[in-house]
């Protein structure tokens, strides 16, 4: 198997990460800060140190304002109906995912108001029209760093600079990001910035988080236990604790943790080149293919290693199911989770294919995908019985 | 080390469920439902077999009423958050942990009315005392099916019947409950039950779900990409994408469904057995110990194979410090994220320590156990330096 599905979840990951997780639960199942004894305090220990690398990568200056959860979209959730209330209003993209844009429509229904900021065929937004749509009433701007749909990287530091001058919060959902592309939440002035940790940052499935800043207070999505002031009503003041209730994903953590060190050995710069090498061999090698359009910045210094394309008027989903059942390609066909963003592209109908490459895959493997390609335009090779599945 | 703090997190894990996680993240990496490859279809029957697993082991008709999340927190907040509203009266028991007080503290704040049946010293409920506080505006009740603190068994069976003939919700915390006790949601009439897969089904951390009967309609906790459904402005109506956003803990699930199919192959009625004989050799055991004092049924067949104690008037953090350092067992000494079932019992200020037993317990461990308290006590064994952690 060929797997260039790398935005929806990297694989594979690092050997540690696994050892670390098999590690974990033989010899330190226990439940972090929940109990003072030795295999508590050891979990604590593992969940804490993956606080500290995340802190160290993200350039956060206290790890305890990093808060974990199952991934990305919860991290987003808190964010977006932590902070804002009925009257409010927030300015972000035409580009998001519906991580972003449905928690967003539940809010409408509470009374928040939305600018969807329209950006344009690439997937580009201009600064310009995001400091246009801010009003009175606005209280935050929420923007993806990378569209997860063509890669297209926002101008985040200009954005946190508008942000802080007309002092909004500035939300972030990374998801195509932590881990490719450098994230400094205090130069780029982040304040709140949502991460998953089974992407760029090599961790297992079912980690994520999202990074508060200080001074930015959030209702708590869920309460329960804290394992801390417990005798209080309500969730405790202080952070972590107070955005994390419940056992945490302490063995998944620990993974985490090692992917993150995975990639400061690596170094972020040399990953970052390596993956964008692939991004314009594959960029390169499409242009001669007859009928491939390719969707976004066609730059890879300026997307993040994501590709997304349309094989003549063929449907997305039959390009994918043939390229997985002939090929042994696994990539994603349909609308990414992102209707929006295919809306702005206008793919809507159509839907795309999406190539998104790791650490791990190496350029014999764009080369075979271009070959499977021309393939399957010069021979128009049918859709497989089934047809494909475009979600 | 001794590991009694089963009640926290179970651990040992049956060797099965971290080679179905190490196979999952080493071979259908792929993020489940996500795209049509045939990586993300392994991945997704996965999770599946794991639905179905628990389907079966609950008594559930339809598997895709079962929606996963981080842990059984996360499911008693969607239960409670996505079903009551302004107006609505809920009755509880003031046996409950903070992931039932805390979402409702935060709902009362938002009109919801509660009302906190007192339980008795031995942290039982009575049906009458259930049923007396039921109004004409009550909505749901919600119980935990044994407490965390005490291992008392609730009445389940017969407060499902009552949930019935008054048309009420019936929510169920199984936190303790899950792959210990039989649990038969047809049966027993519970509408919502929300489980931790990583006590009694033996699974990971970072694991846990809620059963959600037909016809029971939630406000979502959390919105985002579900994989399906992609165009539509929020959530999906059908289930498990509907209360299921994001990334899921897929290897973690595949752990899970391995627990699950580990208590089925030895039978829950056997573990039970066991674990409920491990319970009563403590209880018995105990007795002839000078100033220990138990709360809670002293009766394991009433019980959960959760036991705390006090030792004399001795705060209950030094004794978990001294069993832990000086005889290297784990167990769980404070409040138990259950400030108002210590508050039930009368030990809101000098907290208890808890043991709790598992399948992987054997006897010689409880009496060893016994040896190290009857030392304690008789030879007034003092603090280790830096004392306990009561949490």
């Amino acid at each position: 198997m060929v797997y260039l599905d790398n935005a929806a979840t990297s694989w594979p990951k690092p050997p540690e990460v696994l050892a670390a997780m098999e590690r974990c639960l033989r010899e330190v199942g226990a439940n972090p800060g929940r109990a003072g004894h030795k295999m508590a305090i050891a979990a604590n220990r593992l969940v804490d140190e993956t606080r500290k690398e995340l802190a160290s990568l993200f350039n956060i200056g206290n790890p305890d304002r990093i808060v974990f959860g199952l991934n990305a979209t919860e991290a987003l959730n808190l964010a977006l109906k932590g902070l804002l209330g009925p009257g409010d209003h927030v300015v972000t993209s035409s580009m998001e995912h519906n991580s972003v844009t449905r928690p967003l429509n539940t809010l409408r229904g509470a009374g928040v108001k939305v600018t969807k900021v329209a950006c344009d065929h690439t997937g580009a937004i201009r600064v310009a029209d995001v400091a246009a749509a801010v009003r009175r009433n606005t209280r935050a701007i929420v923007l993806t760093h990378a569209s997860n749909v063509t890669g297209t990287v926002m101008p985040v530091a200009e954005i946190g600079r508008l942000a802080r001058d007309r002092d909004l919060v500035f939300i972030v959902d990374a998801a195509q990001t932590a881990g490719v592309l450098d994230i400094d939440v205090t130069n780029m002035h982040i304040h709140l910035l949502a991460f998953p940790g089974h992407k760029g940052l090599y961790g297992p499935p079912g980690t994520g988080g999202l990074y508060v800043a200080e001074g930015v207070e959030l209702n708590p999505l869920k309460e329960g236990g804290t394992g801390s002031h417990s005798d209080l009503p309500g969730q405790p003041e202080i952070l972590p604790e107070r955005y994390e209730s419940g056992t945490l994903n302490t063995a998944g953590l620990a993974g985490l943790g090692e992917g993150v060190k995975f990639i400061c050995r690596e170094g972020i710069e040399k990953i970052r080149r390596h993956e964008q090498e692939l991004t314009r061999q594959f960029l390169e090698g499409v242009k001669s293919i007859k009928d491939i359009r390719v969707y976004g910045p066609c730059d890879a210094s300026r997307q993040a290693p994501v590709v997304s394309f349309a094989v003549g008027e063929r449907p997305a989903g039959d390009i994918g199911a043939i390229l997985d059942q002939n090929y042994n390609i696994a990539c994603r066909a349909g609308l990414h989770c992102a209707p929006d963003a295919h809306r702005t592209l206008g793919t809507f109908e159509q839907k795309l294919v999406r190539f998104s490459f790791s650490r791990f895959n190496q350029p014999g493997e764009v080369e075979y995908a271009l070959y499977c390609l021309r393939e399957i335009v010069e021979k128009n090779i049918p859709a497989p019985a089934g047809g494909g599945c475009g979600c």
